[in-house]
């Protein structure tokens, strides 16, 4: 049973296992509650100082040379490691472009993989810019294909997946899942949903961006087709560092992208008039990467790698529990509903509140209150924990400035009217 | 008439209006003859200190924060800086992906506006890569698209700019041609070949990537269609910094991006379910960019943008002719032959030799004597002049160290089989 007082949060940070890692990244302001890891992860110190080199030094002065250092093999050895903590073996996953440019280029092998088959299934707790997507996929193809989105539960907070299985059929080419919704944080059963679109002859693109780095993936053993995912978030890479994307080994010699750049080409130096595609999961690579970005994300990856996802997974229950207690004790009487799953099986390491106010609640609590959490349309605010450096006592403090945002009527002063971009 | 003297070469660095400009670089060797400027830019002292400050002020400070302190804009602000150097006016240049994934989407766009045309015309002279992407996409649309290539002259050092407009017909969809060729140097004529195309009907892409930031290029000027480029060459921008993609004005709103990602939406953050392109050239992003290295890249732009394309075009010529002209007197008597157009009205900022040694040779010269050129397949060297900070010195020196790896047979212990991958 959790207690309320401050003491008790901080009784839970002496006898948190992995409270020393917060040493690991830059905080420059203790009072600050960033609850937002889950859009942008903190600053890793190392992160901070791998930069430094590599600008200086790697490129100040090894220039061209640093290409034969290092960086040409950086998408799939940065790949290997993001690998390791999505349960693929090596040479499966490659870091390179953005998570949207991944997803077409997947999209577009798994339809041409499946001809004749005319259904993309999703549902309606899936990332917008997933649908986009797709949508520019069916455009582009002019083959028919239709999208179909499956149903959720508890108003948008869990998914149907009853529904969901039940419409993969025979000419379903494609199912395009969020391991964890952007929303309510609810977490799939990769394992399941994968055997159903395999039942049924279908192929499976899962998108980890909100999963990965946060709880334990096993894509090799559910047998999944593709991922994607971004490594700003819970893995801390920096402010649009590039994306990954995984390939499983059986589909690598079939599949191909539809962006036929040079990096995926067998002997790109060779400068052969004609493409022919790598073998492996090279030939999802297109340009050049940007190697200030993925070197810099790669040096970020250490703290998450240090950890072990399995201690970062029970630190992440352990925390989101607390916060919903919390919601549950403190927050319900004011108005706020929990708008994520109360059974950790099924959810990530956010947490979601909804409330008729949040929009003003969430400018008053970072103007007023030095409290960063995100708001999405039309009325959530997520409270993102990143178990690397998110406290207990971070959580505390954020539900009792929130409690004051609404005791004290903070959120009036504020307009209703949106702006800004995140 | 050129002297050969050393005295000669430092007197014409002393002339050099220009000259000043190379303290705003790094340097870290003095000794170091840098004459790869058109793989990968020298490192700006502004990008230096704005990488840090990056980093560990706007990421590790201001957090989520940053995408409302001047990120989100960033991909249009600085297409607007990069359209300044390339005769686009504001709103038609973004900064977005690498230039392949950048081709791809205008050729895809660009055929999609030009149903029922078959032939796509390039020459032999087109880098290796925009082959590939144009393959991609014509096994794509399977639609029976044929890559039609021009053949050159002088044994590969100019276009038959007769024979590839004479290629142009009425079937002819799409025109994809390097400004400036990767191998000799040889410079287009925008304007001759955009109008060409015209004629017939048919749309041009321009790739500026051996160009942009080295010689006056007017795409609004010339009315050409579309153009890519990549930041990392004489743009300084970094390994592998963003690209950028040019859409005319008049083909904003009927062109399209095949690639539907949320930052080329209108309003991305309603989360609205159903893809709607946003009006103008943001239409063109994708995903999420690479924050660190494409703000490191804006800020590399300014010595180009405070020197001035004129100047630098002036400096580019006056450098290469006198290349060619130590190349004439020293070199072709060791079996070296010019590789680039005499003409400099058809030459950009790099020169280029052919010797049956220079894979072997260029080893000899980074490994021995601390010049670093770079090797094409099969047998040509370039020497690139970046008149931001090559010194008429550095030419000097480069030709008599590469007399000495001749006159000293230093280049017979290195290995002429082939590895490395620059």
């Amino acid at each position: 049973m959790i207690e309320l007082s401050r003491d008790y949060a901080e009784r839970l940070d002496r006898d948190d296992e992995l409270a020393p890692l917060r040493e690991q990244f830059v905080i420059a302001d203790e009072d600050l509650l960033y609850m937002d890891g889950n859009s942008l992860g903190r600053l890793p110190r190392n992160a901070a100082a791998k930069a430094q080199r590599l600008v200086e030094h790697e490129w100040g002065e090894t220039l061209i040379g640093g290409w034969n250092r290092g960086w040409y093999e950086a998408p799939l050895r940065v790949g290997d490691t993001i690998g390791s903590l999505i349960g693929a073996a090596a040479g499966q996953v490659a870091v390179t472009d953005s998570t949207s440019v991944n997803l077409y280029k997947l999209v577009i092998a798994a339809l041409r993989l499946r001809p004749g088959r005319h259904r993309i299934v999703t549902d309606t707790l899936n990332f917008p810019s997933d649908y986009y997507i797709i949508q520019g996929a069916i455009d582009l193809l002019s083959a028919g294909h239709d999208l179909v989105r499956a149903g959720s539960r508890d108003g948008g907070v869990t998914a149907d997946v009853d529904e969901l299985v039940r419409s993969i059929d025979s000419d379903t080419a494609l199912i395009v899942l969020s391991h964890v919704a952007f929303r309510s944080g609810y977490l799939y059963d990769v394992q399941r949903i994968t055997q159903a679109a395999h039942a049924e002859g279908a192929l499976i693109i899962w998108d980890l961006s909100h999963s990965v780095g946060a709880l334990p993936i096993e894509l090799d053993g559910c047998k999944a087709d593709f991922a994607v995912g971004c490594t700003y978030k819970y893995l801390n890479g920096g402010p649009g560092a590039p994306a990954f994307l995984y390939v499983n080994r059986a589909l690598q010699e079939t599949a191909a992208s539809p962006i036929w750049g040079w990096f995926g080409r067998e002997t790109p130096f060779a400068f052969d008039p004609d493409y022919a595609p790598a073998r492996g999961i090279v030939r999802f690579l297109a340009g050049t990467p940007p190697i200030l970005s993925l070197l810099t994300m790669e040096a970020a990856l250490e703290p998450t790698v240090g950890a072990g996802i399995a201690a970062i997974r029970r630190k992440s229950v352990s925390q989101t529990e607390y916060l919903i207690a919390l919601i549950d004790l403190l927050l319900s009487p004011l108005g706020f509903e929990l708008a994520s799953p109360r059974n950790p099986a099924q959810r990530g390491s956010h947490v979601s509140v909804r409330h008729n106010e949040c929009y003003r609640i969430a400018q008053a609590l970072t103007a007023e209150l030095n409290v960063i959490p995100d708001f999405r349309e039309p009325d959530i605010i997520r409270f993102g924990c990143a178990p690397l450096y998110t406290t207990y006592v971070d959580i505390w403090e954020t539900v009792q400035r929130t409690r004051r945002v609404i005791a004290d009527r903070l959120f009036e002063t504020y307009s209703a009217t949106r702006h800004g971009v995140t």
